[in-house]
């Protein structure tokens, strides 16, 4: 039986190896790991866990105490009802924010166990599309001088990288345009080169902008713009001349309908640990489908890479700038431009706790 | 100066004197009460709250101590700046959910403390329309019966009100038609009744239910479907012959925009604690005027007096079920119908501490 008899929640507060920075959320120099452990009476277990980018962790921690109160006994099997009833319990205070980050470090754990129970890597268990998918290179790296950004980019070609993102909303446009001009001619002309503004500018700027970009031949041009102008971004597709990413904001599949419908995205970007977890991952991919939209991804690569695998309509896997190679035994193979779901039972993520609990608090 | 020197997050966990129901939040039986007190350099104090429906509180209040730490220090009389500040520093963990709760608990300490500073009452610091507030008694009722029903009606007549809100959303669409009517009779032709669904149906179901209630001459129906549905509410208004009242489960100026831009919402309903303080509040108030609508509220009765009866196109304040009247000095005046925002000094609302904390845990 999948009775769940343990949830087990822990808080860890992990300094980056490098200082990063991008246009929104200024200097980061620590993450939040929200993990989740959930057993069952057959002693299965699966993990999941939530990233910030230094905030809200501590309130994420407390929903995920309210939400092993509700679960406690629950069949863990019937996650579609689990999730469903979590969702309702926590509605009036949740409905986005913490909650939902909560929500989505639970679902993940719930999946895991599900396929582990099962004996199939998540990806197989989803629907087991194709285990190899396109990846690129996530850097936070506004701040880095164009020096830095090349040698970054050296390091991620030598790492197997076939496609990389650069940061752009620097104080003058012509700095952006500098920037990606040197990525460019660096890399080649056909090389998949991708931008993100993280919500920088106004629609209009942002159209201005990507005017500018778009001799530079990129891939998309992602978050120009605050996630819920869905008509900005609307625009922006129209008249930048640039495809647009978008979606690591958005945190139900309601808000991925609205942007879809209004004709704000090219890419629909959903995170698995900010949607509500695999369960709203996978009905954001669907609905993408249903809209012929590919899907990419936003962080969490170690286990994104199974949603992406599963499903038919999938983009770019974005290979986060967190990654937590550091505190898993087995990081993410990439191999010539592609990441490589694991043949392991469900994500396969397994974290070395001894080294997140020796971080400093 | 009004440098913040001193910012205190408190939690209850308030008892009901009466068991509530809605469609779908279930059986109430506690709410959860954060209140923040800002203090700034010269002694001078504002005192702010939000309030959940028993979920939620601890992650509000873990969220309540992260602005404690990033407003340390702020000019209190600079709210616009230090509210997006916040909301930045905020924005990747939050944009919703408790985050906002939290938020708006802040926001309103600052406004109380900022009208303390000037000796004025809030509303008159806001604009000072007009003190008089036409207001209504919300019921929290689904389960009573029908004679319950009508002797909470007329103890709410007795109290001084002269217009009700009622729950829907029974098993049976028949039911609520015989509650609705039942109710229309006891209280005779003209007197302003209004239904709350809490969000249970289908945009379709809920045209269904409108057109079998609109005989009953209902001021409005309210939250007919989810709160993102921004399209199907839009349905509700033009094919359901009841206007709509809509947002207490909207948490932004932008939802706010979303909701009202579609033709989804007759009466904008924000509630100050959950949409993001005073300064959305009153937004989301001049927003709704420029549509020409009129807004009422949600919740937080003695705060939001005073924002309504600030703005000229206010229409009905919600007196709340889960009133205060137990732990604050000065409960609402209620007259023939209208509320009074009273002439102290901010928002005049001064919590009972003792009571609070002789709460049982």
């Amino acid at each position: 039986m999948a009775t769940i008899t343990e949830i087990r929640p822990r808080y860890f507060r992990v300094p980056l190896e490098t200082v990063l920075s991008d246009s929104m959320h200024g200097t980061i120099t620590h993450f939040e790991l929200c993990t989740v452990e959930v057993v069952d009476a057959d002693g299965a277990a699966g993990v999941g866990y939530t990233v910030t980018v230094g905030r809200n962790g501590r309130a994420v921690m407390a929903t995920l105490d309210e939400i092993a109160e509700i679960a406690a006994g629950a069949d863990a099997d019937r996650i579609e009802g689990l999730w469903h009833r979590l969702w309702w319990a926590l509605h009036y205070g949740g409905r986005g924010g913490p909650t939902v980050f909560a929500l989505a470090a639970f679902d993940v754990a719930l999946w895991d166990l599900k396929a582990r129970r099962a004996g199939l890597p998540l990806w197989r268990l989803l629907g087991g599309f194709d285990p190899r998918v396109p990846c690129y290179a996530g850097g936070v790296d506004l701040d880095f001088t164009t020096e830095a950004l090349i040698a970054q980019t050296d390091a991620n070609l030598d790492r197997g990288f076939r496609a990389i993102k650069m940061k752009v909303g620097r104080p003058r446009l012509s700095e952006d345009v500098a920037r990606v001009a040197a990525m460019r001619a660096h890399l080649g002309e056909d090389f998949p080169l991708m931008v993100d503004a993280n919500m920088k500018w106004t629609a209009d700027v942002a159209i201005r902008a990507a005017r500018a970009l778009a001799p530079h031949n990129l891939v998309w041009l992602e978050e120009p713009t605050v996630p819920d102008d869905f008509a900005g971004h609307a625009r922006v597709v129209r008249e930048g001349g640039i495809p647009v990413a978008s979606g690591e904001n958005l945190r139900t599949l309601g808000d991925f309908r609205g942007l879809i419908e209004a004709g704000g995205v090219s890419y629909p970007e959903p995170d698995v640990t900010t949607c509500g977890g695999v369960t709203a991952f996978m009905k954001i991919a669907h609905l993408a489908e249903a809209f012929h939209l590919p899907v990419t991804s936003h962080g969490a690569h170690d286990v994104t890479v199974h949603l992406l695998a599963a499903v038919r309509n999938r983009s770019f896997l974005e290979v986060h700038g967190f990654g937590l190679d550091r505190f898993i035994a087995d990081p993410l193979t990439i191999e010539e431009g592609l990441a490589i779901a694991p043949e392991r039972p469900g994500h396969g993520v397994a974290f070395d706790w001894a080294a997140l609990q020796a971080l400093p608090g």
